[in-house]
């Protein structure tokens, strides 16, 4: 945005927009028009709602997930079956696997998955909070990372720390998606797939 | 995002990206867990930005454009010739406009175009704004609205009120994009550019 020809709270507005991942200079602009037209009430929401969430989300004290509470509502939810925990690399993954309405268990989030590359190293993540809850309770970790590079790599490097505790660790199927076509399966799917055949 | 495994706070500023134009519901979770992980400092200053922005901008009292005085720097530069008025449809399209360098006279922004089918009608735009300027001591108005059917339209209609007033109108020229191939270019901006031919 040009500064000679234009507000310059608008300016600075538009660069607020631009900071967030997947926005350029030019949808920031036209999101900072947006404001311009949006009612004051409506504004003073929106920025109500940004400091709200950072004031009162924390991770939960146990499985790392964002939450209002010390405890997260799937964490105090004294139906789940917190000797399985599904280790998954962000809250998002949560909100997929709470979807599916089957997985009865708890959930431990890394926040990250480990990536020399991006200087993220494993003591960046969550690993030591998930360590200290196998106190023996805890009979199943499933790594429910991604099935890419980093994901497999933190699943392994998890794995390898859990498994001398006597813990079982289990890993997500790889296969063909639901409704998927074969002919457009990359080939690491189709070998997975065809890998992990069940008889039927 | 699901209510029951996010943090409600989380979800409510999720709502709020949503509602920003071009920001679907899976985008506007991106950026709320974007959120959570900038400092508080950065949200902080985000907030404050969106506040002082519809605070602090309004429109010109002369050309409508967004700026912080009463007056826009444009309107109070006298170096500007304020005899020729360019009207255009937004704030954006002056930025645009000073991109070029070569355009020394003022705007007027209408703040939309004239569209019936979206309940936009000539009295909701700052038409009378600009027939007030008209008082003798300008001598063309140029209509640089867009080359649509709301944009032909609104210039039209604004011409035709001005034209009476013995003031000068014209419309920007319209024909090949510079740099642009022949054999892409549409049916309609070819006939323009072989209509608007000039003497070499």
């Amino acid at each position: 945005m040009d500064k000679n020809s234009s507000a310059l709270p608008l300016v600075l507005l538009a660069e607020q927009f631009a900071r967030l991942p997947g926005i350029g200079m030019k949808s920031a602009e036209r999101l900072a028009y947006h404001v311009m037209q949006m009612d004051e009430s409506q504004v003073r929401e929106f920025a109500d709602a940004l400091m709200n969430a950072k004031h009162t989300v924390h991770t939960c004290r146990i499985c790392q997930n964002l939450t209002e509470n010390e405890v997260c509502p799937i964490c105090s939810d004294v139906r789940r079956d917190s000797s399985t925990i599904c280790v998954v690399e962000s809250p998002k993954d949560i909100t997929a696997f709470e979807r599916t309405r089957e997985y009865k268990g708890v959930y431990h989030v890394l926040h990250g998955l480990i990536s020399p590359i991006d200087n993220i190293t494993p003591d960046k993540l969550r690993i030591k909070e998930l360590l200290s809850r196998l106190d023996g309770s805890v009979s199943e970790v499933i790594m429910a990372t991604n099935p890419t590079v980093e994901g497999e790599a933190t699943a392994m490097y998890i794995s390898k720390l859990i498994k001398p505790l006597g813990v079982k660790v289990t890993r997500l199927a790889f296969g063909l998606p639901v409704g998927g076509i074969l002919e457009f399966a990359d080939e690491i799917t189709l070998f997975k797939a065809l890998e992990n055949r069940n008889e039927i």
